[in-house]
């Protein structure tokens, strides 16, 4: 037996006993004749003492010991005459008797603390002492009791697990697949689902009712910090439901893992149409932690000789209240600068500053007299010591510049309180998006959406214009800015499929070639149907007001897809080419 | 809405209800001016009723109703007069007051009862259909309930379920791979796991302390009925434990698992060696469900002139109890002949039945005097009406024989009763197993297993001969002939993992290559620690006296490693081709 108690369990009840623990050697400190080490495992920190007083060879023994080395000691719980408050150990400590090297430990690469001197790459190389460190530690444990309660809410409303395959099918559609040659097909491939969408849906016509898994997927993507090439998944489907039970049942799994998990009540859930999330906030995902929503302007600002408005497709502003005094002219251009990057790429930046007694500052001010920034003010609602900032272009660039000045003013003004989760759902999404240069549509949520009930008959007798103005069933989760889940009521009607597939492209055969057999069963009972997926690791990472979802992955992979701690991926062996039918790689230098 | 209740909720109390319900249509019965039909859902059968005389023209659409059409109706609850005690909805029946058909079906290709008379093929190609299925979908509940349930319990265990990577590095070690190229790494491929070993062991350097997953994992081997290219593993890992600690544990989950889904109470799990499993079962996964264990014979059987028997290394055989009368001698000429079918490969089978008043008939009467006999049958313990069945030669090989006569007899005999569970742990596996062939050794368990404690200084220091006798601190589960999962106690020093490598035939650079990462993390700290791993596919079967684990996969694939419903593997495009820097693949008639 390594340990009776474990390094975070003993309390001053426990006191007089005597007791084994096993543990890492976090720190130690020698004092006179005294050696103290702090102990370390999963469950926390005990003290340990050694007296040269009391027994000199062990005295010196643990005086050997190094930061990290494995130890097991037997002793005598005590009192501490020095206590610890912020260690839920530290009213005791444990008068060691026996000492075990379990195992040594080389100096490590990096300190294991709270922080730490690692940078990324060696703790990446390091995995197994960066996860010793608590952030780091707490971090796994948080998304394994993530994991559990989803499971536990999902359990509680009939919701079954089943497990999907990894060794699906390759699809042309969307992102890369990751591929996996057949040894027992020749030339043939599996591929690693980007998601289980078409299982998850079969399983409905299967007559599942009500499915969910918490399941790895892949994308062969360039890879950004905040993306993996295997993510994981919830991912639900429910049959005979209406959209707006799906987002009853996920609003309330939603609701029930911010309670249990972080003791918060989150507010109902609003509904916010993608129009009105385009033109208040130009963004599908708008961070409603604060108002600042976007105030168009062309009825009041254009007409009035100022050409840079006048030929603008769109005039738009925000009002960054009590902001006129803070930002001084080389503040302004500063942040014009910054708006000015190839990142957002506007043309100019427009203020207008409420000043004492209804005047007016601004960049435009010799082309609008103080009456006409008066208008703007109004349907700004723009007060003294407000400052109002104003984009002017091409309506769709434009939002989106205006967006990301949003955010920045937001910031900047604190509006954005990690504690302040402010969740919504976005609704009522365009089904197709034309894209000019392909001379195709794409399906703005995936090929399987259906489009509104009312715009059915629509859909399959319109005419080119009548589908881009489809609206498709589909939802976003939307929390503080960040798209945690979507999904949508999925078609479950063999000819609205077959259209849906004929808009995107797919020509008969090809349709019938990769979704032969979800279209097959459509035709034997599949009843209605509609799901979500939430990103699990995204859902960590907001619930801890964190942005990188790496720091809840134990073993994440690097820019380049690496996993840098086993170095993979990595050549394989010739034999394995042979028995794959495989002719062999070649390098980018050499591609065609 | 689609519907106020399901098909398995309404009961007496609902009478005077009017309730919506969707569903498939399972039936449809007409009796005079009535229309019965069966509407069937996830949770269970409802009747519904039309009558020609309330609404014609609603009951002649009833009557053009199919099998498996979805259709939504709503209606009156009422007590039926004609109550079915079978079905728990059986007290009622609904009269419909309306009906909407959400979706028709085409005729199925097999019918969806209980036993369909849909082969395996056709099932595999509509699964959809096979799934709507009571016993199918029950399957499938059972196993996401045993999900749940083994997350519990280990949750209340203090263990953490971690996701380990699933793209990850290719060994040459044990079965075959499945590779994945790498489209940034090019020339370079990733492997899918075929167990998560090392990653939970370095979640143990990493300080875990207790580690679980329910995971997928990948073997790109030959396919039986019982093997899948992808399987689901519980992984577990526990640190500072001794082997006892960790069995405690697991026979506790095993515990709580059957009793809590099956409502059995298992009895203790007794330890058996692998020696003694050799030697008393010929095989080391004994079905102890009823004993008919081996009698070495040679001490009584041998020198007394039946060269047959004096020219083996073992003689051995088993009593079956009470079969003398039952066995004529054309059933044991037919039992012999069983024995001696190329898949089990005795030279012969002898028999000795005891007759009334101690008399002996046997194949070998003539060589053997009755007081001969009468030792043999000392030693069995055989009584009168007994049937001793013995065999000999080389040992190994007839231990295996005798093993699958065992199972034959116990199975004739209804020994083995699918209602009775009989769990038991076997322990002290051999470390390494020597193959003559390639004049190496082999993992029995797999490279990271620990010798036992008493071992581990004959390992570093020992010779050849040493080496063979070496004992693993391993452990299997097997229940009634299953091996259920198995584990041990992981080398967790640098210098015996080195030695095992070695011993393995791995170079120091091969073992750097591969495992470089897990011998750098024993260097920092690695404690003691060792876990176990159970088939989860096959816990589902076991538990259900069932022999197929495909029957408890939604999607399995079959012996070509073919998912017969979404034709996968499958062709890739060019793009693909080149996308991966791969050249290309050859059929296997081009191989050169």
């Amino acid at each position: 037996m390594y340990r009776s108690h474990n390094c975070g369990q003993l309390r001053m009840s426990d006191v007089g006993q005597t007791v084994t623990l096993s543990g890492w050697l976090q720190t130690s400190r020698d004092f006179g004749g005294m050696t103290f080490i702090d102990m370390r495992d999963r469950y926390g920190i005990t003290q340990i003492v050694f007296n040269m007083e009391d027994n000199e060879e062990l005295c010196a023994r643990a005086r050997k010991l190094g930061r990290e080395d494995v130890i097991q000691i037997t002793g005598l719980v005590r009192e501490r005459s020095n206590k610890n408050p912020n260690r839920p150990t530290g009213d005791i400590e444990i008068e060691v008797q026996d000492l075990s090297i379990l195992n040594e430990s080389k100096v490590p690469p990096f300190t294991i603390e709270d922080e730490t001197d690692g940078g990324d790459d060696l703790r990446m190389k390091y995995r197994y002492l960066d996860i010793r460190r608590t952030p780091v530690r707490n971090n796994l444990i948080f998304r394994s009791k993530l994991a559990i309660e989803t499971r536990k809410y999902l359990d509680g409303q009939d919701f079954i697990e089943v497990e999907t395959p990894v060794l699906i099918k390759s699809t042309p559609e969307g992102a890369r697949d990751f591929v996996v040659p057949s040894r027992m097909n020749p030339g043939q491939f599996y591929a690693l689902p980007q998601s289980p969408q078409t299982f998850k849906q079969i399983l409905m016509v299967a007559g599942m009712d009500r499915y969910f898994q918490i399941v790895k997927c892949f994308r062969d993507e360039d890879l950004r910090a905040d993306r993996q090439p295997e993510f994981t998944q919830i991912d639900c489907e429910m049959s005979f439901v209406t959209r707006d039970e799906v987002l009853a049942t996920f609003e309330g799994l939603t609701k029930y893992l911010f309670k249990t998990l972080k003791n918060i009540d989150l507010p109902d859930f609003p509904l916010m149409s993608y129009d009105d999330a385009i033109r208040l906030y130009g963004s599908d995902k708008p961070d409603t932690r604060f108002d600042m929503h976007f105030v168009e302007l062309n009825d009041v600002a254009q007409g009035k000789g100022f050409s840079v408005f006048d030929n603008a497709e769109l005039v738009v502003g925000i009002n960054a209240t009590g902001q006129a005094e803070k930002y001084s002219n080389k503040d302004i251009k500063k942040l014009t600068e910054w708006m000015q990057r190839p990142q957002i790429g506007a043309k100019g930046l427009v203020y207008v500053k409420v000043e004492a007694g209804g005047t007016f500052k601004s960049s435009v001010g010799k082309f609008f007299e103080e009456a006409a920034l008066q208008t703007w003010a109004d349907k700004m609602g723009a007060k003294e010591g407000d400052m109002m900032l104003i984009l002017s272009g091409e309506a769709e660039k434009t939002r989106k510049q205006l967006n990301e000045l949003r955010l920045e003013m937001g910031q900047r003004m604190g509006l954005m309180d990690p504690a302040v989760y402010k969740p919504l759902w976005v609704v009522d999404f365009p089904l197709l998006e034309w894209d000019e240069e392909s001379e195709r549509f794409h399906a703005m949520h995936h090929p399987f959406t259906s489009p509104k009930k009312e715009d059915q008959e629509r859909m399959l007798n319109g005419d080119h214009e009548t589908m881009k103005a489809l609206r498709a069933d589909a939802y976003d989760l939307v929390i503080n800015g960040v798209e945690i889940g979507g999904g949508s009521i999925r078609i479950h009607d063999r000819a609205l499929q077959s259209k849906n597939f004929d808009l995107l492209g797919f020509t008969k055969e090809e349709a019938e070639e990769q979704f032969g057999f979800l279209l097959g069963a459509f035709e034997y009972g599949a009843p209605p149907h509609g799901g979500i997926a939430f990103g699990f690791d995204r859902l960590c990472a907001v619930m801890n007001g964190v942005n990188s979802i790496r720091d809840f992955i134990a073993f994440p992979k690097n820019n380049q897809g690496r996993d840098m701690m086993i170095d993979a991926p990595s050549p394989i062996a010739d034999e394995q080419y042979d028995e794959l039918y495989l002719k062999g790689t070649y390098s980018p230098e050499t591609k065609g």
